[in-house]
């Protein structure tokens, strides 16, 4: 598997030709007038990538690599801007070494080379950053530390369900490691095959469960974390009440605190029982009416998506007037009936139609997989095929012309209908202003709470080859100052990064803001931790 | 209702004679021999406090109190080691006013009068901290900054069910404000009657229900703090991912950063459908199993409380060889028949026998009220009926030359065997050594988690009149040590304050404590405020 420097994933993952051509089609018949001429990315021995600008102590030259593609490959995220400017060959800002520790000791070697010589270090997990997370967007040299061979679950506990489990492990070796022991972490980012464990508890990532557990935050025990200033561990602990939580402070850190080195993670059994609905609604109030009063009613369901009209054409080939309610229980103890019986029956209450239903057996990682059954009628199990799928076929787009991207933010019930109202409103705005009208704007929850739902939107517009990064910077602020204005999070799991730094200042309380530099100066003295993240 | 200066609670409410005879007549037949000569508390006018050494601004008079008692009601939290060193008159830090801030302006202008005059000052609730959380433990002048004024639910939102509240209102005043909403916060600590939102969320403290959101972190949509530095609100959202999360950093920090002023609160609807089950175990680790694995089901009970046989024979006056399980299911939604049967058949399938249930509409505000029903067979409303008058019978004790503490902890189920057995050696050592071997220690589980139990023990000792001081301090430390030692956290919910603080140095990850002493020195500089807890 060869993973790509410019785009996402793996290039034998790439759509077929047929998929490209049906995709190309599609979009055609939907923005008539379009220029969809590919533009294949470049040659990247051939960008005149400058050498490397600083030279590792001897005991360190082992782990460092300087090869131009490897260099290429973790110069950025995979956000839509990274993409285009990847396809560009603009590379303005490339890492002069990629490192990779074989341990901790490695780890603590770098940080105090780093440190010495006041060399910036971005700490780098599968680099599936979509906030300008892992960039060098600074002058001067800069190492990025790739964790991946930090890659093995050390320990499992059975009994209180947890494992010990290295940062550096990506989705799915870290799951057909948990296999054997009947356990699993159920932690499915839609990065899932190309992200890790100490990348999601770094960003605060959002997994699998639309309730309860919705942050890989809810399944920490304790973490081990790397600083300048020193080495610490949490202790394994199901609660705490002494002081502030330590680890908190490090979860949504962006390593800009520390390296988080290993993790105690709490663990779930295999699910046993599972059972999926497709509830229909004939209006978008009413469909977030029932999808608030099943997020209150204590029924704590594992799917819980709501997806705008625009959404559930595109992303799941069904057509609804009002919204597509995507709604699961699992449990690996108990069959789920009483608890889909009263969701579905919340659900009819305010005018749902149940479209398709399914009991099945569990699969195995199942969360991003695709349906081991096909069924057109079952708009969940197109929408979980599709969704895997996605950050490709926004690969073949960029490639396109077209402005393809999405953000997501939470807000309270209360204060949705104005707040999608105004968002979704500069959001066509800004299509209008920079991209002509042709462009469209979805909507899905991905996580809800008793107090509010996760709204993820999507924006596919059409745009012009060489302008489409300056296009979506524009869309991307318009919405941004949307969100912020009306009291949301700019961001709900895709972390601050520097993309969202602006926006992140103006969210963030001033005295936290004073704590959290000061806290920054005290565990990274020479500021080398990823600068220009988080503060 | 008058305050008890010296004692938990009012003191309309403490014991009458009857239940004191009935209380000394069962101790003194468990403890042939030990001296139980009741010790009134002395004349707090009589104890030669010294007049305040500090003299407030002219602008701050009005909301200060001189008055003796005050100052003295004010001097320490309600911990046994407070109540014995007030029975013998011992009143070494008393501060010299109490700072009634009537608007968070005043507020502001306190701590800016305190930090231009390096005057300590302590942010004060209920003051029913049990660790020395509000003690001016230290040389030198204090000021109390008692919130109690600030006693009003000023918004509520019936849609996203949450609501801004004072940090400074009580446990009765704010559920009745709820009450007419049909909302309530459900968070039912032991001192419920006497502690306030702002001192439940400064130490993290454990509430009603047993699982989820077993802390008042869980219930927090978001806070306005005032620190020396500045004044600041996180935003109201359901979730985010934007950096730390700045509320976790002020949740535990026990007035040590800053003043919670007011709060925006996640409300549930009050429960229309509860049943609670006793169930019977003829052996612990069997109770244990079950516990286990009704923690780890998914179910997520209400309550689900496992008394030793100890425990449930001193309060709950019953008899059991293994255990008893109080296991209880709520809903504001829907009957909780399948969840119960589950569980009822988790604890079968582990021995469990089922003494007694109940299927009963909700009371207000009920989590520590006295059952509406007498039924001998029912242990939990035993139980519950002890649970809120336990505070005023250990107050009875403690005149009576008694040893009456409880200490809490949490750590995982793999490790929970061990580290029982090894903390209640420890304990029973400790009270062999310093108390002749007069002695009792129970357990009860107070919260689970599917990777651990919180147990909280408690301890009954024959002391010496004079010596219950330094006889609890030592049984402290032998057990304090035996947590730490054993991998648990000095305190599940009871926080760290100043009697937990070596244990809690130790516990607690050293880049976590520079970050914490470093954001600490940025919000209050002139380190003012409540100095010696956390750091």
């Amino acid at each position: 598997m060869t993973r790509s420097w410019w785009g996402w994933g793996a290039d034998e993952a790439r759509l077929s030709d047929a998929e490209t051509a049906a995709l190309v089609e599609r979009v055609a018949a939907l923005l008539p007038g379009q220029d969809l001429t590919d533009h294949a990315p470049p040659d990247p021995r051939a960008l005149g990538v400058p050498p490397p600008r600083v030279t590792p102590p001897a005991a360190l030259a082992a782990l460092c690599s300087a090869d131009v593609v490897d260099r290429l490959g973790h110069a950025r995220g995979k956000a839509f801007r990274d993409v285009v400017r990847n396809l560009h060959g603009d590379v303005a800002h490339v890492p002069d070494l990629v490192v990779r520790p074989r341990s901790e000791q490695d780890v603590v070697d770098v940080l105090d080379w780093c440190s010495a010589t006041a060399t910036p270090v971005i700490p780098y997990g599968g680099g599936s950053s979509v906030v300008g997370g892992v960039e060098p967007r600074f002058e001067g040299p800069a190492v990025t530390l790739d964790l991946g061979l930090l890659d093995r679950v050390v320990e499992v506990d059975p009994v209180s369900r947890a494992a010990r489990i290295q940062a550096g492990v990506d989705g799915p070796a870290l799951e057909a490691q948990l296999r054997p022991h009947g356990l699993t972490l159920r932690h499915f980012p839609q990065s899932f095959e190309f992200s890790t464990l100490g990348g999601w508890l770094a960003t605060r990532a959002g997994g699998h469960f639309a309730t309860l557990a919705t942050h890989i935050d809810d399944l920490t025990e304790s973490l081990r974390v790397v600083s300048p200033a020193g080495t610490g561990e949490s202790r394994r602990l199901p609660g705490s009440g002494a002081g502030p939580s330590p680890d908190r402070m490090f979860l949504g850190s962006e390593g800009s605190l520390g390296v988080i080195t290993e993790a105690w993670m709490r663990l779930q059994q295999r699910p046993v029982w599972q059972q999926t609905v497709t509830v229909d609604f004939s209006s978008y109030e009413a469909a977030v009416a029932a999808t608030r009063a099943i997020a209150q009613s204590g029924l704590y369901p594992s799917n819980c998506r709501l997806l705008d009209p625009a959404e559930a054409l595109l992303n799941a080939g069904a057509t609804t007037s009002g919204g597509l309610l995507l709604l699961a229980f699992e449990s690996a103890d108990h069959p789920v009936d009483a608890w889909m019986e009263r969701a579905v029956e919340l659900a009819r209450d305010h005018g749902g139609v149940v479209l398709a239903s399914r009991d099945r057996p569990s699969g195995a990682g199942d969360a991003g997989a695709p349906a081991e059954t096909a069924d057109t009628a079952d708009a969940s199990q197109s929408w979980r095929s599709a969704f895997i799928r996605m950050p490709y076929q926004r690969d073949a787009l960029a490639r396109r012309s077209m402005v393809v991207e999405t953000f997501e933010t939470a807000c309270t019930w209360d204060a949705f209908p104005t707040f999608h109202a105004g968002v979704v409103a500069a959001a066509e705005k800004a299509i209008v202003d920079v991209c002509g009208g042709q462009g469209v704007v979805t909507c899905r929850f991905t996580h809800v709470y008793p107090d509010g739902p996760a709204p993820y939107y999507g924006i596919y517009a059409g745009g012009r080859w060489g302008s489409t990064l300056a296009q979506w910077d524009d869309i991307k602020a318009a919405v941004a100052d949307a969100i912020i204005a009306r009291g949301g999070t700019i961001t709900h799991h895709h972390a601050v990064g520097r993309d969202h730094r602006p926006w992140y200042d103006a969210q963030r309380p001033e005295p936290f803001h004073l704590a959290l530099r000061a806290a920054k100066a005290a565990l990274d003295p020479a500021g080398v931790l990823n600068p220009g993240v988080i503060v």
